[in-house]
């Protein structure tokens, strides 16, 4: 992989200031569309051998680019708010919004590599690391992001030349410190590392460019060539996808055929019989007295309460989901829930259209933002599950956006639960007859009109669409990490206890 | 302060079911209203002696109130992401947007107090704290914000019975720790100065309710009805104030004449014929060649990148600030500026309109949440200094919001530079025939046409009202911590100079 940067690629200074002027205003026009089309964001991987000329480059880049539009950003060692968060939280927090570049030292490859080549990651931790790699660029890939990955390349030989070259001079001998004798030394296990790891992650739609980093007019050269070549592909692309969109658009008002969508090919959900019967055939007739409710609730919250003091919390956090149809009683559930903690210790978050900040950011970012630190609950009011239910339904993702939800789901709630995270999802289930006899009750009570919409009553009209929908979500995202407790709620008093029931029996396991 | 909330008020069981109903659904009316209202944010101060029942009183309004739309904030030890920004940056962070509540606990009146009952912090010490806090709170008045702030209290008498009954009870003996019978022995000193605290901090605006925290019945209706006067009072007044504006409206349009704006009497700002001499008789025929700038430039830069690697900036970081009239050169100056500096090391945050989240803020949340950790730079192309330049002149802001931006913008840097921070802030200034060459060269230039925007020619057409809010700003916020630098900025090369010489300089003095 490192062979053909090991060739000794050289360019002349005359050539170079030639080079260097055209590329300069090239790169920075395509700055200035990419920040008017903003329709996707660049994310710049910088990677590869220390002394290859890596913080060079960037510093090089900003200089060419507008430094304003670009974010480059630096990972040192975690903050103790990133520490007690799934290590993915801290780039989540660094991605750059539609329009702008963001350049990521130090990125998600660091750590694995490092940790490898040290012999403190197995051979079969590395391939779990690339896995999730994988799937996280695939993540950013789908949603429209520009993987740009840079690895600048020296060899051994090199990299030896240019540490006795700094130490030489008077004024960059500083530079040169007892740690980078030591990776030269290790130099060899780390390639092989390397080696395999870019091997692995090189996918065709962000494949790594390996850079000759032993002439800093080559380096420079390539480096701001790939990008450039990389933003401006991407806007012709986005160029003629607009344009096919606005044709079909027209012939279909024309009377016109419509095309197919031009997406890649969906895998077709298999119908789940089973798991809508199990979200039909519930026991709704069970019902608890008032009496009863009174005791039990009392019960389930002082235990949940004493779980939720319970020491092990330090390295714990809870994450509680609650989604059903209108009117299936979530609010309430929710502050039957909250009673029972403390609230310095959580946070209710109701997921309402997004705000601009989140529109700008592939869809499970405003939920990243929200993860809650070790010893403390977040409960979500609707979720990231809003994708493949009411987005699915609704037509406001697209087939191809919503089915690969799954996958990232999945993913997503794999990492929290590898942090520590306690994940509960709730499903309320109530029969059509009941959300109608609630829909009517909220009309009559004047305390409770706020709560009924016109929105409601369309959304009503589609429950079949509805129950497919969370039928195939439980069935594609009900994981052993994180499985989904489907829970009757035509009687509310039943529904409460069950929730906080639910939430301590999730916790008592991981505690 | 205190004595009468030493009566031993109390509210027996019957009247407290009968009077919590009616609160409760009096206080969920109001939290929906202002739900909907959308026009300030409720900031609710729970402080006061410990076991007086803070906790309990506020998880039983977390209970009364929609949970959803209630953020709950302790304030535990600051993170390492708070300790190396100015104490206050952790609240600006936590402060709840316009529509909803947030409930502090361990706010900015603990620090202080706890600091001052130890003996940690001097007389003069807690006066500053006192001093600092009156002017936060008085941004958030006069941002519209809703202070409620709640002391609860119990005497020395009540807080012993307490300890002793939790004590006896085996459910509750694990709650009497060391640390609270050490709080008890030293009641006297924290009730002093906590007396003191409160005296000097209940404003007309903010004052604060000391509630009697011995009956949990009559602490809970006393919050909650405090809680309830003063949202459903701030929400009346907002509507007769929308109703004011709109009667002005159709008066005005109906050719009435039209009322004057309805605000504190604001102080008239004195005509600073000095500055604007400054402004106007600079040097700016003075020339540097185009050699003498390539030798200075890279001079100048390397002393920058020295002073930027120096070990003292571990606990320093640096904030420049950029601002003069359109086409004067900031850009170009901040790429001249970024080349000295280390990518990882730095960002640029150009201001452009705000995004929804931060139209819900204070002002001056845009920028907080921009501020340095130690050891980094944050360039801002224009800031907050846009309060008093654009939004003055052309009347985005009322006259009572620029004004009082001078006293809240000097407070702002003044913290910053307590805690570490080098505030450097240059105004680009070119003269009205400079920049009538400049804006016909860039519509020349095809490269460079995106740099002219109709809105240019606009803000030209006001060029003395700009000259005159310059003057004024330079006049108000020049401050020893944080001065301005006024440069010449007709010649290119001069002002890029003298702009990466004033960082240096001001780097230098701190460093």
């Amino acid at each position: 992989m490192f062979e053909s940067a090991e060739l000794g690629h050289a360019i002349d200074d005359v050539h170079y200031a030639k080079e260097a002027k055209k590329l300069r205003s090239l790169l920075l026009d395509a700055q200035y569309d990419l920040l008017a089309d903003k329709s996707f964001p660049v994310v710049v991987l910088v990677n590869g051998v220390d002394g290859a000329g890596k913080g060079e480059t960037v510093n090089l880049l900003n200089e060419w680019l507008d430094p304003r539009h670009v974010r480059s950003t630096a990972f040192d060692a975690p903050s103790d708010e990133e520490i007690t968060r799934p290590p993915m939280w801290r780039f989540w927090r660094a991605l750059p919004p539609k329009g702008k570049i963001g350049i990521f030292f130090g990125n998600w490859y660091t750590d694995p590599i490092v940790r490898r080549a040290h012999g403190a990651l197995k051979r079969s931790g590395l391939a779990a690391e690339i896995e999730r790699i994988r799937r996280f660029e695939k993540l950013l890939d789908d949603d429209g992001a520009l993987l740009v990955k840079l690895w600048f390349h020296l060899s051994k030989k090199g990299m030896k030349k240019r540490l006795r070259e700094l130490e030489k001079n008077k004024l960059t001998s500083w530079r040169v410190t007892k740690a980078d004798w030591t990776n030269f030394e290790q130099y060899d296990r780390y390639a092989k590392v390397s080696e395999l790891v870019l091997r692995e992650t090189s996918t065709g739609d962000a494949p790594w460019v390996v850079i000759d980093g032993s002439d800093p007019n080559y380096r420079a050269i390539t480096a701001a060539k790939t990008l450039y070549t990389a933003i401006n592909g991407r806007l012709a692309e986005c160029k003629v996808r607009r344009e096919d969109a606005e044709r079909a658009k027209k012939r279909k008002k024309a009377g016109g055929k419509a095309m197919p969508e031009n997406t890649i090919a969906t895998a077709t959900l298999i119908k789940t019989v089973e798991t809508k019967r199990i979200l039909s055939d519930l026991p709704f007739e069970e019902r608890l007295s008032k009496e009863k409710y009174g005791t039990k609730v009392v019960k389930a919250q002082g235990e949940l309460a004493l779980l939720s003091r319970s020491p092990k919390m330090a390295s714990h956090s809870v994450v509680v989901v609650f989604e059903g149809m209108d009117a299936a009683g979530k609010g309430g559930a929710i502050r039957r829930v909250t009673q029972a903690l403390d609230a310095r210790r959580y946070s209710v978050v109701p997921i309402a259209a997004p705000t601009d900040e989140e529109r700008a950011q592939p869809y499970l970012w405003r939920f990243w933002r929200h993860m809650p630190r070790h010893g403390r609950f977040v409960v979500f009011d609707r979720s990231w599950y809003g994708r493949v239910l009411v987005e699915r339904v609704e037509g406001f993702a697209s087939e191809s956006a919503w089915t690969r939800a799954y996958a990232e789901i999945n993913d997503f709630e794999e990492q929290l639960t590898e942090a520590g995270t306690i994940v509960v999802k709730c499903w309320l289930a109530i029969t059509k007859d009941e959300q109608m006899r609630r829909f009517k009750e909220r009309e009559k009570t004047k305390y409770k009109q706020y709560k009924i919409t016109p929105e409601d009553w369309r959304n009503r009209k589609k429950w079949d669409d509805y129950i497919e929908a969370a039928s195939d979500m439980i069935d594609r995202t009900s994981t052993s990490l994180a499985p989904w407790a489907v829970i009757e709620a035509n009687d509310k008093h039943l529904a409460r206890v069950r929730v906080i029931e639910t939430i301590a029996k999730r916790m008592k396991e991981r505690l």
